[in-house]
């Protein structure tokens, strides 16, 4: 039986000294100028040498795939070079996708992105209810992947929807992360996490504490951390008492952090993406 | 300019004889057994083949994006076949991808899936509030494009999030719909109809025209009809007074009308999209 992801996931966080992820966001005005060839070419080559530059320093990369799919299925491909050269380099792969669909078409989503040689987590939308997601846990479940469902995001337009009062009392953020509580608990490693965890802004510190509560089995995806304004202290609310159960994730801040005509950019996000480590190990350690 | 989205489909519709769309979910266990080669190839050719069947019948047709993801970069290319076969044809293509992220992420799966040589239209996700669907407007007000938020699922777990009460009496899935309305009214065209138009599921005839009343200039892409089990008297509802501002989408029940072992599938297909049409249009004839 496959290993189950929360349990490869903390054992990478350890081996690497801090919870922490690097988002590859390749957009092409921001590239490297050392990179050349057709616009996959070197979205390619840098998301592959993001991964070499973070190899060593943290256990985890998230590639967007809207910057990929971008470029259709030349941008395809460079993800799946991208997936190839991560997993190569001993990192784990949360493949930021954020789909989700109907059961059937949910499933096609879980077979193409996630199961076997796929992606070892994805980013899922949970607007569908439980049944859109069961898809996507039942391949996790199978290969020892994870799954991070969209619950509080960082962006500011979230609060439109995510903070609505319901009648019963709860945010609207409050009974997804219900319904992502009770549909976690089929799938709950030996660490007592669950493949099937949560995206929470590091923008929305208020509110970590509150889905923290609703959610205790559920690793936290981090995002918003950096580029989009989160701080260090903003993030501690998201970890449980045993300062586990949140991955932080940076993107623009580490793999943009290059001069764009330095030679040895790849330099400057390996420094980049060690700040980021030994920052939330700080905050861990206080 | 780029003429208006709504403008163009609703000429499209006329042309046809009802706002009816044929769903591109092409599933390998179930092709024509005739077709031979790769999953992809195979995938692409039934995609085209239905879109040789649907031409001349019905307006539009929606590629189902998890079906083709499914195979990577083939499948990508297999999308791509079916989207040019589809526009040789004179379909309108809307591409059900489902796609929402922050803003910045957005405005990349716009500029892959939308912009210019892209689907005519494109789903998108409203859980990230209206700055995750900005981009999406930006592209279809500037290309002529269109697009529908899922406010209202077929799927049964969908009331489990969409139908939750809020503390001022709105369900959740209508206060999506306001922020749909809301932003609709920056991109509406001659035709009275905005190019963000929205999702409501055949198989909720309750809440249809409640939906209809806060998105009046909304266009519906109505799915579930069929094999989901939406009626045509459920989608009644969904239409205004003026018999416009729906289009009802069929995917199971019309392009797997055939005998898998029958020559002839297409013919089948063909005969499925009539009927689609013809039960439409006598609903609006009533």
């Amino acid at each position: 039986m496959a290993e189950h992801f929360a349990d490869r996931l903390w054992a990478a966080c350890d081996a690497a000294g801090a919870p922490v992820c690097v988002g590859i966001d390749p957009v092409l005005e921001r590239l490297p100028a050392a990179l050349r060839g057709e616009p996959a070419e070197r979205i390619a080559a840098f998301g592959v040498g993001i991964v070499e530059a973070a190899a060593g320093v943290v256990p985890a990369v998230k590639p967007q795939l809207a910057c990929f799919e971008r470029y259709g299925g030349e941008g395809w491909r460079a993800y799946e070079r991208v997936l190839d050269a991560a997993k190569t380099h001993g990192l784990i792969v949360i493949a930021d996708a954020k789909r989700g669909d109907i059961g059937t078409s949910s499933a096609h989503y879980a077979a193409g992105l996630l199961a076997g040689d796929g992606a070892d987590a994805l980013t899922v939308n949970t607007y569908l209810g439980s049944d859109g997601l069961e898809p996507f846990v039942d391949v996790a479940k199978r290969d020892g992947k994870g799954l991070f469902a969209l619950v509080r995001t960082s962006n500011p337009g979230g609060d439109a929807l995510q903070s609505l009062k319901l009648e019963d009392g709860r945010r609207v953020g409050e009974a997804v992360a219900d319904i992502v509580a009770e549909l976690g608990e089929t799938c709950v490693g030996a660490s007592g996490y669950s493949a099937l965890g949560a995206v929470v802004g590091a923008t929305k510190p208020a509110d970590a504490d509150a889905l923290r509560a609703r959610m205790p089995r559920q690793v936290f995806l981090v995002p918003g951390f950096g580029a989009q304004g989160g701080t260090a202290e903003d993030v501690k609310a998201c970890f449980n008492k045993d300062r586990r159960g949140a991955i932080i994730t940076a993107s623009r801040s580490v793999i943009y952090a290059f001069d764009p005509d330095a030679a040895d950019w790849q330099d400057a996000v390996r420094s980049a993406a060690v700040k980021l480590r030994d920052d939330i190990a700080g905050v861990l350690s206080r």
